[in-house]
């Protein structure tokens, strides 16, 4: 294959210090010997963000958010420049850019900018020449020329952007894991890496709260059709195609993995009266104060009230109640309770479009190990049910198990 | 005086830490409430830059000057955005830039850019519309759109070229002295700070080991007739002033200042064959090698052929011999000696012009008191005089005393 264009991203935890850089520099250029033009997208060394965050706050606890971009997307610019260095000492010739630099054009939404469009002229002129080009991940330039960053996980987005902007062959994640598990393994002694896995069901296990991959990153590698391989900067061995149709899709397994989460509280909102666009009504006034509500259960009717139940992050549990007890008191709906020891287990699996039974296996399987189900919500290809936080891990096992995910090829 | 365009640059050790940034936000803080436009110009935090390069150094001893602009400006980025949340905390408006936002526009010669143009389009607006504004120093942009740096002390640099681009009222240099001084208080005790200097004496005092400010920003200064204010980030007090006429020019000081420095060692060529353009050929050699030399001495000739010596920076001493060498051989002359035990003493002021005898007196107390010249050399305004290293000390309180520098008001 020659002249492949591969675009690689390399996480902070894979360029924490000298030697993991030294290695990273290694592994591409023997790429680029074997021929490929190599553009690298790298995050920031190690806990350098969270450091320049914290140093930030110390001056300002309420920090502005372009001065932060300002300050936070030096880090790539640092781990960029230094990898240049490592690939020149290998006497191979490397450039590294800031996200300015290239041209990755956001709009002004400082923390979480979105990119508009990537000029790909000043890349394809030096992959051209010959040279490895290194781009700070994270980071871009508003349409106003201000230092914009993209968000937690950013690096992943803007690595999936470059190779759909660049039309790369290959587009290759190397993060600290060997590639995307059937769950946690830090859980579950049996959870075996997925060779392959389809986008939605990458996105499932994203929402539901495996955390290999930056959610937005995927979704544009599902629009654009681009493949993406998660695997270890740490070991030569392939990781997990993550693919718009995985290659064994005739015998696709009807669940592909099982996630827990702790981090989200319930809020019950007791006697509601219910009148048409009530629960729409909550749920703006919820986005208006900037709360992400997750799962939503409204129970039937009695008497003409409801109790409306919905998670959100624990994060931002205080500020959910305010204004829940606000809505109540301004529809005169009864009192409204939260409980912060919960957990989320999901079952994630493209197989479940043709197979009818796994919401009642799943539900069996965890009556049959006397865990109680406070809660319930499915979408076409997951299930998820709160449990009591005490129960969450139990549940996971049971779910992997019943499921026979430790017999994942 | 409403509505000074103030221009005030703090130096790496006023903002070494959380503390120190906090007070120097507080003290623009207060020139801004006072109704003056603040440009700031701000190095990077204590050693910061040091840092970085010695993390260069270790992936890549032989780095590229490109990448390390591209490493070592994330500095200046850094302590600017972090200042700017400092001066948010106190409820002012203040906005951080980098060399390149500001369009510090630079020639190419990367580690030590010359700045060509500054657009000062945007500081204007921001300082139009009620803003501070931060410009992190020691950085530019080349006509090729690369980011640069304009060498050790650039951050001086930045500061004079913006003041001089906004024609700018005051420039204020602040660092954690209090100001130009008679000589090194740390080796004389009666070191007295000097209340007003000229640009001739500034530039010879820092050509001869004073290195307060970086001397292409005092050239600059020079040029443009801007004032320049060096006080210290860490009290009130008034520093030095450096400018083109002192105010008590009629009377001035013969002598303002006094420096040693040990950093340089001497070369002699021995019996060098005394043919016309021999010296210009040695010193062509040492420029094409990049050895700076900084005294020449030449003695008259004996039997048609003459020493020739001169000093180099320490750091250049092995290359300077080995080329010295070569031309020795090449022209037949005579060995090659050096010698690192040297020290330079030199005596500076503008009053030399009209004075005669300075030279005499300097000689005469450097006898008194048993101390043996090796090289002398003399320019307008001051006389250089080298020594043995171990009466380099002793030497400069000699001529202190001399010349009563610590009666200096």
């Amino acid at each position: 294959m020659p002249n492949r264009i591969v675009v690689q991203k390399y996480g902070g935890s894979s360029v924490a210090n000298v030697e993991r850089l030294e290695n990273v520099a290694e592994r591409i250029c023997s790429y680029s010997l074997q021929g490929d033009k190599v553009l690298v997208i790298v995050s920031a060394m190690g806990d350098t963000t969270d450091e320049l965050i914290s140093l930030a706050r110390q001056i300002n606890p309420n920090p502005s958010d372009r001065e932060m971009d300002m300050l936070v997307s030096t880090g790539e610019q640092i781990s960029s420049s230094l990898l240049a260095l490592a690939i020149h000492k290998r006497s191979l010739e490397a450039i590294s850019f800031t996200g300015s630099q290239v041209g990755i054009i956001t709009d002004t939404d400082h923390a979480k900018a979105k990119i508009i469009t990537i000029e790909t002229k000043r890349i394809k002129k030096e992959l051209n020449s010959g040279k490895i080009v290194i781009v700070a991940g994270y980071q871009g330039v508003s349409i106003n020329k201000e230092i914009t960053t993209l968000g937690r996980g950013g690096s992943d987005l803007s690595a999936v952007a470059l190779a759909v902007a660049l039309k790369a062959d290959i587009c290759e994640i190397f993060t600290d894991v060997e590639g995307i598990f059937t769950t946690d393994p830090r859980l579950v002694a049996k959870a075996k890496k997925i060779d392959y896995i389809t986008f939605d069901e990458m996105l499932e296990l994203a929402a539901r709260g495996a955390q290999v991959m930056q959610t937005r990153a995927v979704e544009v590698a599902k629009k654009y059709n681009i493949p993406l391989h998660v695997r270890s900067s740490f070991s030569k061995k392939e990781g997990t195609i993550i693919m718009e149709k995985t290659p064994n899709n005739i015998e696709d397994p009807v669940v592909r993995g099982v996630t827990l989460t702790e981090s989200e509280a319930k809020i019950t909102i007791c006697q509601v009266p219910d009148f048409p666009g009530f629960a729409s009504m909550v749920f703006n006034k919820m986005t208006q104060g900037n709360v992400n509500v997750d799962m939503i259960v409204q129970n039937m009717s009695h008497d003409k009230t409801t109790d409306l139940s919905f998670t959100v992050s624990k994060d931002s549990l205080s500020k959910a109640v305010k204004l829940s007890e606000n809505i109540a008191r301004e529809i005169k709906a009864g009192e409204v309770l939260f409980d912060e020891n919960i957990a989320k287990v999901s079952v994630v699996g493209v197989g479940m479009r043709s197979h009818s039974g796994v919401a009642a296996k799943c539900f069996k399987a965890l009556a049959d190990n006397k865990i109680n189900i406070g809660m319930i919500s499915t979408s076409e290809i997951s299930i998820s049910c709160v449990v009591k936080k005490n129960d969450g891990k139990k549940a996971l096992r049971v779910l992997h198990k019943t499921f026979e995910l430790e017999k994942t090829k």
